[in-house]
């Protein structure tokens, strides 16, 4: 048997700053705009929803922001992050290739999310918030976020789309653990959630539907906020620590990455791994392969069109411009929860619509396959969202079989399946179908974009 | 906030032997016994059900047993495990002792049976075994056993105990997601299987029933043998990797701790973190308080006889003097399924006995109500096993307050709590009960012990 190895890094080299993918841009990306006047939106804009420093980051193009001490020291519980290499999976595929990842389920929450999550706390603590409102799918980042409330003394609310809430309740056991309160959205906690059950009790509530009521609910009061979890800069920013600590510990392995393979769903995690390698080729150093690795029911990347588009279903953010299937597309309910959104972060469609990123799209028994040789080789269950990345790596590694190169490849394995489970044993009892999305809505979708004037 | 601190190792400390208590004894334990002839057993006897090398720990009395290097490459993955000083926990406590823990839920399979499974699994695929047989209640064992029966190309075969099987499909998810199979116990595939369920196909099983179809699998044919969880000497050897590790990290932390907490089930999460610590004192270093804690539901350290007994319910095992509350005695269903054994690992029982030892007993949701306190505080959501370790300290803890010294706690993390958010969300929802034994049927189980003459 093959021996794996981890490579760890000392806690005085976490890395003291974000990289801001923003100051290496060849484009600058385009305007955010207000809903209603289709005017770009300025800071003041954004101040109901998160506090000033965040929107500071959000619309800065410095290469480099601090990450705050009180972060770094609750980073410390488990950062740096363990970068492998999968020599066990090299065996198991036999290919010349050699194959690292960096693997983020170590955080209490069992995924990346917690990167940002953290941070976010903070400020909002720093700037004398109370209480954070957010909307959660499957729960991976309503559990993140509840865990950073835990820990700066902040109330949490989250929103649940109903249907996961009723289907995962270990993660709402998970969240009540951490102290957060999550509801089943639609709820009868705001005026929007009130409406829709006046009109259908029993409906199962939608992301957007979320998005709304948590948003409702942060603007009322002065001592809230909202927290979203992906998409927005500030957020990709964040996740840039995993890339950043790769990077040493690549060096450390004396190996460079030719290929970087990670998931989208909004982006983020994808982001963390590749935007510091990245700004390192737009500031001249080496090209390298960088593979976005999407759900084939939910192909925002692949089948959407870059086109100005709202955040959420009920039209209440601002217009950003980025590849959607439309804001009223609704992905079928395959289990990687965490990539069912129907746009991608504005920063990785730009670079995508750039060419610095390639994009592909697995169906799902594919990545659980792929994931499962993962589990039997390396020893890590990984999640629904991570399989996919999987897949893109050892895709790549087969490739590089076929054609007898021994490229260095590179992916993030973003969080572990320990929650779930009930998608592996839909896999192993045959009960796990290759969803396809509806062509027809799509193209209805599609065709309902707003129209913003160029 | 106050910063919590992580204490790592460098992978060349990690320990290159395991610690044998036997060798430090003051009285050597006593012989285990043929269950026919009531005469001691020698190795041969253990032949059919473990391969040389394992019988030959089990009665071995040398100090020191090194790690095979295979072995300690796997461990490589998530070993040395981390030390945590649990900063926050003391604020939120308000206590001025120092409390440290080891997490062992940092292994793939989210607990420390894996420091077991893999020497098991190594050892005999060393031998030339292809397949190894263990039942498993909720699943912790046969999950780790399938991890390492992945690594190492063994087929594992699993007899879950019915009731189980059915209640935790996750747990079975991953065993089979690493290639093993699991089965419901009772089975068809086993003579003892198919007996009970000629007469009741509904029956919800039994550990025992388990044990019994796993050893007659086992015996069948040359190329199986039997593996074991806890209980047994060589498992608790095994587990000593983690108290030889917290050592040099509270070496490296500066401090020396003056209470050592452990939960017990069957006694080798306790042990590992226990025992090097014992062995130094009883080589005539400093004494410690040493704590097991247990559930009050199933107390075997608090309420059992020590007595020779038999491991199983089904009285296939050889007879072990230990603490027991008699191999009929059936606990209640709570939460922590992983400490429902009705009996002690000799070697605890022995150091109990000895008076070298502390036990005390706690009842489910005074663990739980600590294990929400720990997770709010420390951001790690601890197994309902766990959870009674965290009680156990954090009572020494507001001893300490009520006493106003500073001493310093450490106690061992075993688990995480992902697969068993079920009974969080219980506890949450009031549907957790402390539950009671049977006083007549433990009364009559204790009176049902084997007559073994002095």
């Amino acid at each position: 048997m093959s021996e794996q190895i981890k490579y760890l890094l000392d806690e005085a080299d976490m890395p003291k700053d974000w990289y801001n993918l923003a100051a290496d841009l060849p484009v600058p990306l385009p305007a955010v705009l207000h809903p209603g006047t289709l005017q770009p939106v300025g800071p003041a804009d954004l101040a109901p929803l998160f506090p000033d420093s965040l929107i500071m980051q959000e619309v800065s193009t410095e290469r480099h922001i601090e990450i705050p001490d009180a972060v770094r020291r609750v980073f410390r519980q488990w950062r740096p992050a363990p970068l492998y290499r999968a020599r066990r999976l090299e065996e198991a595929l036999g290919t010349p290739a050699r194959i690292y990842y960096k693997y983020e389920g170590v955080s209490p929450a069992g995924s990346h999310k917690p990167n940002t999550a953290i941070p976010q706390a903070f400020y909002n603590m720093e700037a004398g918030i109370k209480r954070l409102t957010t909307e959660t799918g499957a729960g991976q980042w309503g559990t993140s976020l509840a865990f950073a409330g835990a820990l700066f003394g902040l109330e949490i609310q989250v929103f649940q789309v109903r249907v996961s809430y009723n289907q995962k309740p270990y993660r709402r056991a998970v969240m009540e653990t951490y102290g957060a309160s999550c509801v089943a959205s639609p709820s009868s906690l705001t005026e929007s959630g009130r409406a829709i059950l006046a009109k259908n009790p029993d409906h199962p509530g939608s992301l957007g539907i979320a998005i709304s009521e948590a948003v409702e609910l942060a603007v009322q009061r002065d001592d809230t906020k909202y927290a979203l979890g992906s998409v927005l800069n500030h957020v990709l920013l964040h996740q840039t620590i995993i890339g950043l600590e790769a990077m040493k510990q690549l060096e450390i392995a004396g190996d460079d990455p030719d290929v970087i393979v990670g998931c989208t769903g909004g982006g983020s995690n994808f982001a963390g791994i590749a935007f510091p390698f990245l700004g390192q080729q737009l500031r001249g150093g080496r090209t390298r392969r960088i593979v976005a690795v999407e759900p084939a029911a939910c192909p925002s990347l692949t089948r959407g069109k870059y086109a100005y588009d709202f955040g959420d279903t009920a039209h209440l953010t601002p217009l950003t411009k980025m590849h959607t299937l439309g804001s009223t597309f609704t992905p079928p309910g395959f289990h990687a929860g965490g990539l069912r959104y129907h746009g991608m972060a504005p920063m990785v469609s730009h670079i995508k619509e750039l060419g610095l990123i390639e994009a592909v799209a697995y169906h799902q028994t594919q990545c659980f396959e792929a994931g499962v040789t993962f589990a039997r080789a390396e020893g890590i269950v990984p999640a629904p969202e991570a399989n996919h990345a999987v897949k893109g790596a050892i895709e790549e590694a087969l490739r590089c079989k076929r054609e007898g190169r021994s490229e260095v490849i590179l992916f993030n394995l973003c969080g572990h399946g320990h929650f779930d489970m009930a998608a592996y044993t839909d896999y192993f009892s045959n009960r796990l179908a290759d969803l396809e999305y509806d062509e027809a809505e799509l193209a209805m979708a599609l065709a309902g974009l707003p129209s913003v004037p160029d």
